[in-house]
């Protein structure tokens, strides 16, 4: 009997093992989900048939190691430091492998000895990286093979509150890791528009925006992501004159975040000793320069030249930024404390459900017309266990390796979504669970000739 | 016969050896100068008597152990991450140390075992850290010793081009690590005043000035250091309400290096790959927002909102942010191609000499009285080999190093400068080479309870 063994039953598991157990009942192979708690692995479970349960400790590398030899596919929903422990073991045993997360340096340096052994290592299998691959690609490829020429490719995704649980002033709520919102952009993003390369530090991060409309779910602003320069290669797109990706948020939430950017709030590079009683007023007056007489509020519409009044401050007031409350933790980096105050308000209540955004937006040229693509998809969570993102991240994953065991694919080696054999398959299979994109495109004369 | 033994015989040793062979020579010891490089080491004894040049390569631990093993002080101006290899050398052999670095870490911990050894390491004894460190303790001493209470203390140190040879507009040229002073602030800094915590982002960095009067030399405007939280405990102030260090550079200059900041050219977190050709202009532009139409200097003036023909635009233009010059590197972060920039027009001309200006400033009340005492010092370079930084550097670690041969210290353990026996007697010699503080103290009636 073929077998199947889950690395990790963490959140972004549930849809791929509800998904794989459903499939094994009905081709008799087993699931084995492996986790450090083999209580969570059998609340996953649930006691559905083909379904099997183990304590899994990765990094015993006899336990891993065997537990591989005996398995036909590995996924690995690990934390993505670890993928590389079961990458070599699946490689020594010509084991196929899928993982949600992006290809490593590591993992890409396996690519030789994955194919010598015969096996695919699909990876980034998830969402965004994953359906963002899959469902660029499709255009991309479409407008190629009819004889277009592609002068722009922009690409956005959010992970977002869904509209009717939407009840805050910043229109955002945690639908992911709380830590990666409050650290985004750190590294700063590279780009390229019109030909000309572009480069944005941290600080300028939340002020470089565009703003587009998803469908019927109105406007929402992107921030630029860290370097969208690689997916020129990756797409097959090297001499693009512009080529840009960027994180959806409602239209608002970028200027407001810049605040607490420039305020300095969201630092991640030192740690700060909290006083006893430290309040998150005293925490922002460490931020802003010493005035004997002006309020924490007064100084910081001052510092960022805003008016006391404006929208700006009341969305900042209505985060606590200015509260008597007490700091919860003794110890800290200015965005771990700030964490403490976001968690509290922009967690998702009992009831809330997530979406993800997602939209291309290509231009081409072909016969003399200049076109314009764009393709969007929002999926709205069913509830708080299988969230838009627990969806979108497992479904493709859990696809492809069903795919996988049934030999469906002839490619080896290490293999991220980008090519036809994998995403034709899976995007349609996608559609049946509702992530279907939507295409709109428009047409116009060539005009540069004319003026 | 004593050996000292040196490790390094880079820019910052050139000074000390020439002080110890000078003293050698009259009490009959043997300096032994090690360098990866032996002919660096012959040259820089240059034929001297008692003077020894070997090659040493510190990661060779078995001649890194035999050289220590036959030396009575071993003086380390290693890069600072080497110098651990030789004090865990030193502590086996029961052999004095001294460096001119940090206290790392690793180090500290070497402290018990040094002691039951023994030995002395001292460290921290450059010029800052170093002269600051014995300066500063022997004014909070004095106040101490006649009751004084102190409430501020405030220290600044920069590293400048004399005012003789400053023929630039930013009044700012190299005199130490060039890169040093590109990525300066990126770790943020921490300070207090009036009891109130500070902190302040990198991109907040050089808008928090404070401005000084130093002696006859004019006003002097500094950023905040790092750290300067950390001194409270080293310094025996823990509870006093205003700390704060910085680093003093000419009225002026941290404006115009705030715009290289805001534009992101000082960015050290992404590589950038340099297009052929590409030229400064060109690369300046990569920070700018799109726009058909705009100049390079007025998309920058508009970016950071100041006038085109500003003083500030001037300074840039002069750096040659604007130059149609090709970037002669194919490859590196935003900071290293700006270094390639500053080089040319920054670094030291013939016959230029380099200035190092320190001042602390302490606030103390006396028998009713508020006193204000500014200790200011001012040491320029003799030429570019004995500048005022290899000096100040040099001097302390040689002086001490001479003392720690001749047994003249009780302490042991890590030790640094902030105690009377080593400060006293140093701070003295260090007179003899024109390396000496003014005192100016201001007496005021106590006001607060008269208003």
């Amino acid at each position: 009997m073929s077998r199947i063994l889950i690395l990790g039953a963490g959140r972004s598991a549930t849809v791929l093992i509800d998904y794989l157990l459903e499939d094994a009942k009905k081709n008799d192979y087993t699931v084995v989900v492996g986790d450090m708690s083999k209580e969570l692995a059998e609340e996953k479970i649930a006691g559905r048939p083909n379904g099997q349960a183990i304590q899994l400790n990765v990094t015993n590398e006899e336990q891993l190691d065997s537990e591989i030899k005996k398995s036909d596919v590995v996924v690995s929903l690990l934390p993505a430091k670890f993928h590389y422990l079961a990458a070599v073991k699946c490689v020594k045993h010509k084991v196929d492998m899928v993982t949600a997360s992006y290809v490593s340096p590591e993992i890409r340096a396996l690519d030789e000895d994955a194919k010598k052994a015969g096996i695919i290592m699909l990876q980034e299998m998830g969402v965004d990286p994953g359906i963002d691959h899959m469902s660029a690609m499709k255009l991309i490829h479409e407008i190629q093979e009819k004889g277009g020429e592609i002068s722009s490719f922009k690409s956005f995704t959010g992970g977002l509150v869904a509209p009717q649980y939407d009840n805050n002033p910043w229109g955002y709520k945690f639908t992911w890791n709380p830590m990666n919102v409050v650290i985004a952009g750190k590294a700063g993003a590279k780009f390229i528009r019109n030909g000309w390369y572009k480069y944005i530090p941290y600080h300028n991060m939340f002020r470089r925006l565009e703003t587009h409309t998803v469908l019927d779910y109105g406007e929402f602003e992107a921030y630029p992501n860290r370097d969208s320069l690689s997916y020129r290669e990756a797409y097959g797109l090297e001499n693009i004159p512009t080529i840009f990706r960027g994180t959806f948020r409602k239209v608002g939430f970028c200027e407001a975040w810049d605040m607490l950017v420039q305020l300095g709030l969201t630092e991640n590079a030192f740690e700060i000793d909290v006083p006893e009683n430290m309040t998150y007023r005293d925490f922002t007056n460490t931020f802003l320069p010493y005035n004997r007489t002006d309020s924490v509020e007064k100084k910081v519409a001052n510092l960022l030249g805003v008016d006391i009044d404006s929208v700006e401050m009341k969305k900042l007031d209505w985060l606590g930024i200015f509260d008597l409350k007490t700091v919860p933790v003794s110890k800290g980096t200015p965005a771990q404390i700030l964490l403490e105050l976001l968690k509290e308000k922009w967690d998702l209540e009992e009831g809330d459900k997530d979406m993800i955004v997602m939209q291309h937006l290509i231009d081409y040229t072909l016969d003399g017309k200049e076109h314009k693509v764009k393709s969007s998809m929002v999926c709205i969570g069913d509830d708080q266990i299988r969230t838009s993102m627990a969806k979108t991240v497992g479904l493709p994953a859990a696809i492809g390796a069903r795919m996988v065991l049934n030999k469906k694919f002839k490619s080896k080696g290490v293999v991220i979504p980008t090519i036809k054999e994998v995403y034709t398959p899976i995007l349609e299979e996608l559609k049946s669970f509702g992530i279907d994109f939507v295409e709109e495109e428009e047409v116009f004369e060539f005009t540069e000739n004319v003026k």
